[in-house]
């Protein structure tokens, strides 16, 4: 499949990346350990120097995104994370939480410009940007890779929808950042009106799941060639879809790792998990930031010509974090549990309902010989220690349990309204 | 008064602006001419290397902010009034009407850093701006202006009062961009809220008038110094308050005029007519663009050491166009009118109610002698001709007329209700 590509970063050898990449790794651990304050501390006992492997970088300990909340209001406003001041940092944000999010200067900070560029957009084009750009980041996010890119760019940003489809028919661009479910409602309210929004014909899209149906819909009824790409706004844009439409291709800045939820572990390539981020941009230099989004790595390189890593979409939320009989139950919970024994090579707790009332949990873990004498017992005192929790223990066979990212499993009935 | 400038143009001698805004002037010219095909086709028979003089300009065509919905609808998107295209603009809005407004590339394209600065504003600081990015330039026009200055921006937008007041006593930044009426809104519910906004020690607003009341409320009761700039979204930043605070002093990047209303002739020194301005920017190079906004000429330079122009705040709208017995009278009309006889030095349309139902109209013209025989009779035989109306002439002396840039008053009793 013939298709440009942003630079020569994008296709070059995974050897040459990855040594690259190492490289800029162990700058970069340098450097937030000695101008971010919370990395200073984190990383007090690390020799930056020696990380230079995925082995190395494992090692380190990850951050949470559900962590920032408190790491922020404790130091704010950026909770020691951020290797810069006003002044320094272009935009600050504040994201639902509320988690502020800085943004560095300098052109395409975020990185969408690779993301944009694989969906099609080109210099010279105008982009209809319906991105919010208040308190969030998502508009700018866009709209800097459009500049970078060489694209104009219409910030629309979020509501209005009839105001968002007189402006597609009189400004005519080619392009659309949102939103996929905002697009469709854009285009169905230009198709009430009779407005011709001929002019749009790609879209990148983000923020919410595409679902197969709503792409194909916008692709054969109203002509927009949609692709998707992941990102947060803390770390901007994180992989991206290309014409080859097989997963998401990792950005050039970014170093992706998929870790056993509530740990900081990888798994092995394929298997679900959250995705861990370190970012190489020296402003907010985020070491294995742990998103709490799902996802899996896709093996070998993408048809497009794209070198790079691939992971599937987003898979779901790596959180799972849920009461039972009126205690939270936490994935480094079952993690911790898991780590006392190292027979378990992985470990899902399912919380069932017995009766009208009552919760119960039980502990299913993957070993080499299900039918070990006394494990499952050892492991059910290890549960009520760590978990304060009593929960029954079922060992499997290695490979026994789904693939789904899912260390706690909710199979209670939905709530009923009192 | 020493106060510190934004740089050394802003302090030179009247007469080096002069000759350095006459020589930009005649290269803007020339560059409208030749690049905006609207200025082409109504700058046809002018001679740039000619237009080197405050008389020279006042000779060129008026462009009419009320007109440009009808320019831009005839040749989109823009009624060829802008030198650039997509990719070579940064952004593109929708404002109002909607009328398109374009942005070029560059730093502070909109010229704010010098209204921040005049404002208090300084590097390092961080800015909550409570102007809209969506479909309007306000978000931006400040946005850009910090960034020139070294500022952190945290865009806000408009609405979400308590998470405004919230992001304030989080982020803690000094300055405020805005309307004033929001940052009287979102100060009240941070103290109901019992929220610390004691960073905030400064504002520059604008978008609409800033009364006295209101300001000394901002001042006294919350500790936040309060200026306001003026300028419009085709425009830009076109004056801005000092400390002085005795009028708005001109930017160093745009020439203004104050004309009568409907006409593109200037008034004497002092009286109120409408802004009229041209902007030295290459992408949007709009050449004497009335905003239909009233202003007048401030004598004397600032006593905050600026030496450029000033003009008093905003004053109303100049479009005073009126129904008269069902028929629109035009500010342009009473100007054709007095065009037609030379007596006349300035006109007043007053439109008042006979009885209940019956509109009279009276043009009121300053002429050297009130009591010259006839002229009266052939004056209302114009304002017939001009007006397809009925109308009765009074001539008054010199000077007599109220100085409120009002060219048609309408001095009918307001609308009952049904």
């Amino acid at each position: 499949m013939a298709q440009p590509h942003f630079d020569h970063l994008e296709t070059r050898s995974a050897a040459a990346r990855e040594a690259a990449l190492m490289e800029s790794l162990a700058r970069q651990v340098a450097h937030a350990k000695a101008n971010a304050p919370y990395f200073g501390r984190v990383l007090a006992d690390v020799d930056p120097q020696a990380v230079r492997s995925r082995e190395a970088l494992a090692a380190l300990p990850v951050t949470r995104k559900a962590d920032l909340h408190d790491l922020q209001a404790e130091a704010p406003p950026f909770g020691g994370l951020v290797a810069g001041d006003w002044g320094s940092l272009a935009r600050v944000f504040a994201s639902p939480g509320p988690i502020h999010d800085p943004e560095g200067r300098g052109p395409d900070w975020w990185r969408s410009a690779r993301a944009l560029y694989a969906a099609g957009f080109r210099r010279g084009e105008l982009v209809h940007n319906a991105f919010s750009y208040h308190f969030t980041p998502a508009g700018v996010i866009f709209e800097t890779g459009c500049h970078a890119l060489g694209c104009t760019v219409f910030p629309a940003g979020v509501g209005q929808t009839e105001a968002q489809a007189r402006a597609i028919a009189g400004l005519r661009p080619s392009g659309y950042t949102g939103t996929p479910s905002f697009l469709k409602t854009i285009l169905d309210k230009a198709r009430e009106l009779d407005l011709d929004t001929s002019s749009l014909t790609k879209a990148l899209v983000t923020g919410e799941a595409l679902p197969p149906d709503l792409r194909r819909l916008l692709e054969d009824e109203h002509g927009v060639r949609t692709l998707q790409c992941y990102g947060t706004a803390d770390l901007g844009i994180v992989a991206y879809e290309s014409e080859a439409r097989e997963g998401l291709i990792v950005d050039e800045g970014a170093i992706v790792e998929i870790v056993r939820p509530g740990t900081g572990d990888p798994v092995p390539e394929g298997e679900v998990g959250e995705v861990v981020v370190t970012i190489l941009n020296p402003d907010y230099p985020l070491i294995r930031f742990a998103t709490g989004d799902l996802s899996a790595v896709l093996s070998g390189p993408s048809p497009c010509g794209r070198t790079n890593m691939r992971i599937k979409g987003w898979m779901g939320r790596a959180d799972q974090t849920t009461k039972v009989k009126g205690m939270f139950v936490h994935p480094r919970q079952v993690a911790e549990v898991a780590r006392r024994h190292p027979e378990v090579q992985k470990a899902r707790l399912v919380v069932e309902r017995e009766g009208p009332a009552t919760d119960v949990m039980t502990l299913h873990c993957e070993v080499a010989d299900p039918a070990a004498t006394g494990l499952a017992a050892a492991i059910a005192e290890s549960v009520q220690a760590v978990c304060k929790l009593k929960g029954q223990v079922r060992l499997v066979a290695a490979g026994d349990l789904p693939n789904d990212g899912k260390v706690i499993e909710d199979a209670r009935p939905p709530a009923t309204p009192a």
